[in-house]
């Protein structure tokens, strides 16, 4: 079982504190609109869907007292704490989408008893995780047919547990194949500059028994050559209409060396990062990041004042490489052509 | 002009701090035994040509207030000098190759006058220190012909005019290229887990006036994907009789993203690192590091306790990948079952 990021005890939220990773797991309870919103503020949850869980298990957390209160009352409450749940980080478009699909049944059951309009909500917060849940999984069960008992898995980034209800996707891969004992052996990229693979990948499947290995990213090449690696997963920021594949900085260079070593390169994504209306990975656009990230981003400088730095967030892998995608739809393969219509519906 | 890492004084030595790099460049000057043995076993001087360097001219300058001493007490102060010098670092083998030099140069001068001698010695010192920039200037000059205007060169590690009289050897070719008004550009691996890229390489030609960008390890095939790298060039540990190159791990990875960008891979390297004992690369045994290199590398940890870590400190590629060899015998190219016979006079 993979770790639980976020999870419901009847009456308010417990979550792991994510900016103290991987130092230590210290889990907070979070019983307040204030509490949720400096949690989500300070980084303390972070990655789209585990920040859309949070608002709506942070809503009913914050209504939990209310459950005495007239209709009228409750509603206002509602209001009061749903306006300022969704726009704790304006730019998590699922914290957004997940309080409005609470105000919906809110607004459906206006007529409710206060007592039942909570149960309900709770139920529909409960749904929210439980459909990221069995999201995460249905990728990684989609791995199964390609994951053979003690496989070599080398992942890049963090794809990622702790940015989900705790499956993750490309991570979810490596849950399934633990939980089926099939004995897999996972090697993590660091993945420079912000060592999302050393610090959060090493973590969630340490603690979740899989085992791993943390490599830097320039010994990439030296563990495929030694021929520890069987397949890449990896996670995927956005997927064009033709299988390119925009993902962490880096991904692009573990799909040439997987090629270069005959190890199949596979993606993992829920249908919702398929991007139909931009038909190539030409369409999309790669954020640079603040050189500061590379010269100093563990305190200490580790470059000259002043050094000129290319940090591009994301590259992009052509759908070539890649050789078969995980989802939520089950496992697609080339050609993408056909079988990414599986999607569209 | 590349940065003097060090220099003669007429009657001390002056260096490069490098302890203090990329942050300050402070030079020192050294005028006895006890104070260059500090620098070396400090890490003030490092790299194999420069302590040979550094031990030589070391021996000059503790022997410089000694130039009216009777020959017998000089010879003394030789012996004495020369012993503390050849260990300060055991492995270093220049360190004791150079003494060894300057050991034949005072037993075939024995009946010299004092002052004569010292100024023998001073000669031979020098001698070394002009070889290796000799050796390192035509590394460089093989390479112009392959260099053209404006070519975007790519690196990884540090190979190194630190390390060196100041041209080093991948990193000549660029010095060598720039004093031909040749406008390159460099791109530095920061080259982890110690990175070298990121702290010296960068560093040093900024010194030089070189235009350098940094990038992480994982931004090296994106970097190419946006076509701003013309070729590659490293360095080498050992080279094996068939051209399979031992170098800093990450190495491989690059020459690997380099052929799938249809960019070549150079190697630059004196005659000495040639290895004709060693048929093929296979034959190279690969030193595995401590794995808080990874783990707490910048200060803060940064991946959990415990994390099972892979940290092999070199790599090799395969010959297949190598376009050519930057030597002091010239430029070397395929098939390197006969062209490579050149290194053997």
């Amino acid at each position: 079982m993979p770790v639980e990021t976020i999870a419901w005890e009847g009456s308010h939220v417990r979550m792991i504190d994510q900016t103290l990773l991987p130092g230590a797991k210290v889990e907070i309870e979070i019983r307040t609109v204030p509490e949720m919103v400096e949690a989500i503020q300070s980084l303390r949850i972070r990655g789209a869907p585990a920040l859309g869980i949070a608002g709506a298990l942070g809503l009913v957390a914050a209504l939990t007292p209310h459950r005495d209160d007239p209709p009228n009352t409750f509603r206002e409450r509602f209001d009061e704490y749903a306006g300022a749940l969704e726009v704790a980080r304006p730019t998590a478009v699922n914290l957004k989408w997940a309080i409005d699909r609470m105000r919906q049944v809110a607004d459906q059951h206006r007529e409710m008893a206060t007592q039942a309009l909570w149960e309900r909500l709770e139920q529909e917060a409960l749904e929210i995780l439980d459909e990221d849940r069995e999201m995460c999984r249905k990728i990684g069960e989609s791995a199964q047919q390609v994951i053979l008992e003690n496989a070599g898995i080398l992942t890049h980034c963090n794809a990622g547990g702790l940015a989900t209800s705790g499956y993750g996707t490309a991570l979810a891969c490596a849950y399934v194949a633990h939980e089926q004992g099939k004995n897999v052996r996972v090697f993590a990229d660091e993945t420079r500059p912000l060592l999302q693979g050393s610090r959060l990948t090493t973590w969630e499947l340490m603690e979740s028994g899989v085992d791993v290995t943390l490599i830097c990213d320039d010994m990439t090449a030296a563990t495929m050559a030694k021929g520890d690696v069987d397949m890449v997963i990896v996670g995927a920021d956005r997927i064009a209409a033709n299988g390119d594949t925009a993902n962490k900085i880096g991904t692009y260079g573990v799909a040439i060396l997987a090629k270069e070593h005959g190890i199949p390169f596979y993606v993992a994504a829920p249908r919702t990062t398929f991007d139909f209306d931009t038909p190539t990975g030409a369409g999309i656009p790669i954020e640079e990041r603040a050189s500061e990230e590379v010269t100093h981003g563990f305190g200490p400088t580790t470059a000259p004042a002043g050094v000129k730095v290319y940090s591009p967030a994301f590259d992009v892998t052509p759908a070539r490489y890649v050789a078969g995608f995980f989802t939520d739809a089950g496992f697609l393969e080339p050609p993408y052509e056909t079988s990414l219509n599986a999607l569209r519906s």
